[in-house]
């Protein structure tokens, strides 16, 4: 496909791929003249996740190429190309773009999931998770990743477990001042241990199953 | 205490005790003289809660004051306490301190984790998620708050599950390199999801065990 095509089914302008181009976060299109070039369904691709990268994750251009470098060298196997690229990810992109024009569809779309946990009535539309949800639904959206009920629901499950054994820690303190300053204490305190055990887990969930790097001790 | 055992007891110096307590972040001690106050635990309490908040989650000074004026409203009860107050923190609070003296112990507890879950060949000490967890267990143990095995394992378990779910998502990709995209763009706009659903999971768990927002359908 031409630049013009490629503008219209990613949805950005071609001033900005013309720039994704000049900073290497996007392959060049094979020339077929001087000044044109024919772009494929990797470039639509690859489009997508450098807006998931800077647009969305607000990373800078230097370190989002460092990404795509590590994921498309050749030199590595699958598991160390995964590793390297998501080792690069820096800490806690969790900034959601709140100005998507997705963002009424994904509002229906987190009351359905609100809906279907029994959870309605926890979530009001002015507080602030309920708005990082919708935004982070509206970007998943936006980039025609995965997030329907099956892919979500397992997420609130395990937020679920987590949240009872928080709130089991919480208890601990005695008198509710103390509870209330360690339930917002350790809300502010277990996001980047959260975090980081997952990006640690799919290290090791992704070397199980490719099998190139845990050589220790299995869990199973 | 006077404010000399109340700084060498919290470990923060005298001018920022008074910083604090002229920001409101503190409430004022009983005056014992012109010039003396009488700081009691719940001086001490407080400037742990203060710490996590400003140097550890980077709040901003007036957002920390509505946090803490939510705690100590004695007009809500203590479900809607706890929701003005974890309401008011802003999303991904999640940049840990890097400079902390506490640092090696930290090490050694991360490392302590790593070994018990058999993730010890996943975690090289130059990635960066195994950094972020080593920043956060040196800010748990700074303020002093819970972070033993007992209480991070539960987390590793939770994160295991995602891990293995993140992957089949990713699996349904074609191909290498749209798996390896997969992995690096779900990385990033699933972490936003996982922290809206634990906080809205502890809304849930909170109105649930305290009875009194939770009207909604039952999940159990």
């Amino acid at each position: 496909m031409r630049l013009a095509e490629l503008s219209e089914r990613s949805g950005l302008p071609t001033a900005t791929i013309k720039y994704y181009l000049r900073e290497q976060l996007l392959p060049p299109g094979v020339l077929v003249s001087a000044k044109q070039a024919d772009y494929g369904e990797e470039h639509l691709r690859r489009l997508r996740l450098v807006r998931a990268l800077i647009q969305i994750g607000r990373m800078p251009i230097a370190t989002a190429r460092e990404v795509l470098t590590a994921i498309d060298d050749e030199n590595l196997d699958q598991n160390d190309r995964l590793g390297v690229a998501v080792g690069a990810l820096p800490p806690g992109l969790t900034r959601p773009d709140q100005d998507d024009r997705a963002t009424a569809a994904a509002r229906r779309e987190a009351d359905l999931l609100l809906d279907s946990l029994g959870w309605e009535d926890c979530a009001e539309a002015s507080s602030g998770p309920y708005r990082a949800l919708v935004a982070a639904l509206a970007a998943l959206a936006a980039l025609g990743y995965p997030h329907d009920l099956d892919h979500l629901l397992p997420y609130a499950q395990q937020a679920t477990r987590l949240a009872a054994h928080d709130l089991d820690m919480i208890q601990e303190c005695e008198g509710p001042s103390e509870q209330i300053e360690a339930a917002v204490a350790l809300t502010v305190l277990y996001e980047p241990v959260l975090l980081s055990l997952r990006r640690l887990a799919h290290a090791r969930e992704s070397a199980l199953r490719h099998g190139t790097r845990a050589t220790g001790r299995s869990t199973a």
